[in-house]
């Protein structure tokens, strides 16, 4: 059901923004093969409806709304079609939205791959890889590839607080593929920069504005400004889908706001923090384009995303 | 007991730099109090001995080796007295290092109060208070006198991990006193800082170099980096005596490297990394001079401490 997908979104139990992207958009097939109103008007109000609410799902991901958006032109683009034929036409949709992830993510592991040295070791925050995709993922695609290519990469992984995506969730799919992998706390990559043990920081992204700022889990900002601090290599992996041209810059990107329990109370056996006290969580951040060296994509490597209005 | 003493500074049940030297000196004298061998030789050579013992609890902090230092001074100037003189002698060394704490932190506040306007938010990161001395503590003396003085002042507190410091500790004695206190994760300090949410950044600090460098809470550095990035100023809170003229730059301290289960397992009902995830937990980092904006010492502000050797 739509409440059920937009629970599993809401709830982070389906999480990265290709991830979200796909289900989204099988989500909105399954739902519709089911609307009970099939006259196309109601059908096509339903649909619209359901978009809605599952894009109010989460507010930053830019893969959320593409893919709900694809879906949608499948029902304006098929004016004399049954809503059987439209129900097809959305199945078809959704699987090409799948199979594109596989090979979007894919050709952005071919592309970044080459920055990576044999023997380098890289940083990375939060989870973009396998769990956040159909397969290869994002800013992991290029180390599974060079590492395919018998390059050997060594990661570390920044936990990723509140929620821990990198201790739980990129420490476990690098463990799986056997690349050497060190958790460490996200206050300590300035330390490993600093000392020289870092060659790239390659991080995911959320949406990235018009002008090439964007917004990426909470953290990322603070990685960004120190890797310019030590003069490291700073790249970013997306699909190019996830470039939003109607968001001028990263001003205009929303940021989401989460329970502050997420900080204080989850994973704990006790509340760690005070009672009096508040907490502050935002899921994101948005860093500017001048940190960033160069956008890994399906299409390339871009040194600059800057759109002249 | 040496052995508990060691173990409650190994363990952090005694944590914070002017804690931890407080606690040694007052521990020396009780230790020595009870030494068996009470000839003059064999006294001082246990004194030694002890001294070194609860030296090498943790090899970071400056406060620790300067009181067991003044400590051992007692014994060095004694030649003359009786054991129990010498005894006498340690115990009020050790009075005088417990007065001077609270006197000296109490100084530190009222030079860093005006540094603080009303209405001003600052960051500060892990614990530098009431908690980690015996008074009002280094980094948050500022904080407690502008309080006193009737000014405004909201605290925005990193959670420090792997150790949660700042949510634990920080939080709670900020509370206690009814300062306005937000937790944040570390890794959400630079999009407040983006934000002009931040107006200043205060630390305490372990040990300062002759050149400026200086140890503190691994996640200072990347807060520096960032304040610095965004034109914040970063002040540095210590007693005088943490500066260490022996040792000449920041490269030449120490930093302890403690247990990886504090990241993967320590609070947690289970372990949130994969077996075979390594993990790397240094517990403190180095700050170059040039991103401190400056120092607060009880001998004043200073804007620069670097010493012409």
């Amino acid at each position: 059901t739509a409440r059920e997908l937009f629970d599993a979104i809401k709830q982070l139990k389906i999480r990265g923004a290709p991830a979200i992207g796909v289900a989204a958009a099988i989500g909105l097939y399954v739902c519709a093969s089911r609307f009970e109103d099939v006259s196309p008007a109601g059908f096509a109000y339903s649909f619209k409806k359901t978009k809605e609410f599952i894009n109010s799902a989460r507010p930053t991901a830019r893969n959320l709304f593409y893919a709900t958006e694809r879906m949608e032109k499948v029902i304006k683009n098929s004016h004399n079609c049954t809503v059987m034929q439209m129900i097809s036409a959305l199945e078809a949709e959704s699987q090409k939205i799948f199979d594109e992830d596989i090979a979007v993510c894919r050709k952005i592991g071919e592309n970044g791959a080459p920055l990576l040295f044999d023997g380098c070791t890289v940083l990375t925050h939060c989870n973009a890889g396998s769990l956040c995709a159909v397969e290869y993922g994002t800013a992991l695609a290029p180390i599974y590839i060079a590492t395919e290519q018998e390059k050997k990469i060594k990661v570390f992984a920044d936990e990723t607080r509140p929620l821990l995506q990198g201790a739980r969730l990129t420490a476990f799919e690098l463990c799986e593929k056997g690349i050497d992998t060190t958790v460490i706390c996200d206050n300590m990559a300035a330390s490993l920069m600093q000392s020289k043990k870092i060659d790239a920081v390659i991080v995911g992204c959320d949406r990235v504005a018009a002008n090439g700022d964007f917004a990426n889990k909470i953290g990322t900002l603070s990685l960004a400004v120190n890797a310019k601090h030590f003069g490291i290599p700073f790249y970013v992996a997306a699909p190019y889908s996830t470039i939003d041209f109607n968001t001028p810059s990263g001003a205009e990107i929303v940021v989401e706001e989460r329970d502050g329990k997420e900080i204080s109370e989850y994973w704990y056996s006790k509340r760690m923090t005070p009672n009096t006290a508040k907490e502050y969580n935002p899921a994101f951040d948005v860093t500017p384009n001048e940190l960033v060296t160069s956008y890994i994509t399906e299409k390339g490597i871009l040194e600059h995303i800057k759109i002249d209005i």
